[in-house]
């Protein structure tokens, strides 16, 4: 990562200029060719990363997690201690890069730590054992359960990243089947566009945290046979219009992805759908998931706020 | 300018690729020195560009304009064919550096055309001659002169760039004095922090069509004796509440004020005020006055339209 000057750490809280001088930039050269074997071992090394840290936040949190299958489709279900149990329930759609990752991500997690909803999360296959089109149908069989599931209770859709990316997918198959849409969508860092194209895949390449190219090289795993701008895999290029839910979602300057985050809200606001975006200054991609740092507990309470005006319900 | 590459060019509108492709990057080799003899020399070179602009706007516009004085302040109205004279009014406060541009400027001409609402846009005296405090106080004055002269009509205070970060100021200090404030605030690519500190002043240096570093130069002229981030000159930097009305603030990804508005948000979402900000993908410094570019016509139409919301007119 390219090292930082003044004018740039003045602008983050202390805990981000702490972070971001510490990154190690991720990459992988070309010539490493992109196996399954490989994908296998960076899931390990991430999960293994990933474990205390989700096992310290549900100690934290006085998280009760739950698994359960809907529709077949396995997830979990997390509650905290004041969940409130006949509000709004939140689906959530993790982030990895499609490759990596699981339901008990910490954005599931701290949803269900700061807020009253209970939180189901989905445990999708992962890329390249499945592909796109799987993967989508899997996220929609489990939104069909929850639908059931729930009843009348309005259902938020929230997604990191690859997740974000597999949200905007799922709303609109649901819609084009004529499935009750969610509430509201909280799409943090989207991955809504696999094709490598935006500003932000250039100008943040090597600034943020990882490489855009990487993220593209790996996304091949998902997209498969699929072409990159099939709204499928790139829901960026779908038919959207003002059925489309009501969407927060958020980015950072330094965010591979911030480009989607704008061309994504441009697309919304064109078809009259309600957008916030929050672009936070100096945040990188996936900064939104940090439990303490001051700018990603700030956006969360931006989303969990947008939720409340959307569903009536009081935090 | 850095050449552009297709997955920066595919996420902009064919004219905008157009302009891209053609932009003479805009800066001064550290050697040379900012006189007023070499300010005077921009100002004349900027200004016969733009007089034509301005004239043919007028023109197809079908525009009125008139000078006049408030509280011994000049400016000009400006008024189109179906302008409503019982609604809000536009208090426009013009961009260019703070060392050029006039009260006739883009912005205003274009929101008299595109909107029913009439334009009083100030002619602040300009840096060098002047510096901050008294500018502000200029268009304080003009802003007093402006509730006098339109009684219960609700004010819309509006800016680009330079223009921007004055109106911020005045803001701040109408409250601090207890004025009444403006029904809604409309800053364009804002000049908020003369600091230099921003995460795009750097990155979008030589991305951007002018140079970060070259428009702090010229600021000094603006900035005076004053600290660089004595809010008189900075606004980001004072205290804002939820006094502080609602606003819209646009930039683009290649915009080297891009951080101002990441920032600025943060601040008014953190005091309760209502913000809405558009960052438009692949957008330059100032691209809100072409008076054509989709992407420009665009953002000036969810500027009228967050106007509409906040004041209660049809457009």
């Amino acid at each position: 990562m390219t090292k930082l000057q003044t004018a740039q750490t003045a602008t983050v809280s202390p805990s981000a200029q702490k972070m971001l001088a510490g990154f190690k930039y991720f990459n992988l050269p070309r010539f490493i060719k992109i196996t399954p074997r490989l994908i296998n071992r960076i899931r390990t090394q991430f999960q293994s990363g990933e474990d205390p840290i989700e096992q310290s936040l549900i100690k934290d949190g006085n998280l009760t997690t739950t698994t359960l299958a809907l529709n077949d489709v396995t997830g979990i279900r997390i509650t905290g201690a004041s969940v409130n149990e006949d509000g709004p329930v939140i689906l959530n759609i993790h982030g990895g890069g499609f490759i990596m990752g699981t339901a008990r991500e910490r954005t599931a997690l701290l949803a269900a730590t700061e807020t009253p909803f209970p939180v189901y999360s989905v445990d999708y296959d992962l890329a390249p054992e499945a592909q796109a089109p799987q993967i989508v149908n899997q996220v929609l069989s489990f939104y069909r359960g929850l639908i059931e599931t729930v009843g009348n209770r309005p259902i938020v859709m929230m997604g990191s990243s690859a997740g974000s990316g597999i949200a905007a997918a799922v709303v609109e198959q649901a819609h084009a089947q004529g499935l009750r849409l969610p509430a509201a969508m909280v799409l943090f860092c989207p991955a809504l566009d696999v094709s490598g194209n935006g500003d932000s895949s250039i100008f943040n390449e090597k600034r943020d945290v990882g490489s855009a190219k990487m993220a593209l090289r790996l996304a091949k795993a998902y997209i498969g046979a699929n072409d990159q701008k099939s709204p499928i895999v790139s829901p960026m290029y779908g038919e959207v219009g003002d059925w489309f839910p009501a969407t927060f979602m958020s980015t950072g300057t330094r965010d591979i992805m911030l480009s989607n985050v704008a061309r994504f809200s441009e697309k919304l606001r064109h078809a009259d759908v309600e957008v916030t975006a929050v672009i936070r200054e100096g945040m990188w991609h996936g900064f939104n998931w940090e439990p303490k740092l001051p700018e990603a507990v700030e956006t969360r309470q931006a989303a969990w706020q947008f939720i409340k005006q959307h569903v009536g319900e009081t935090l």
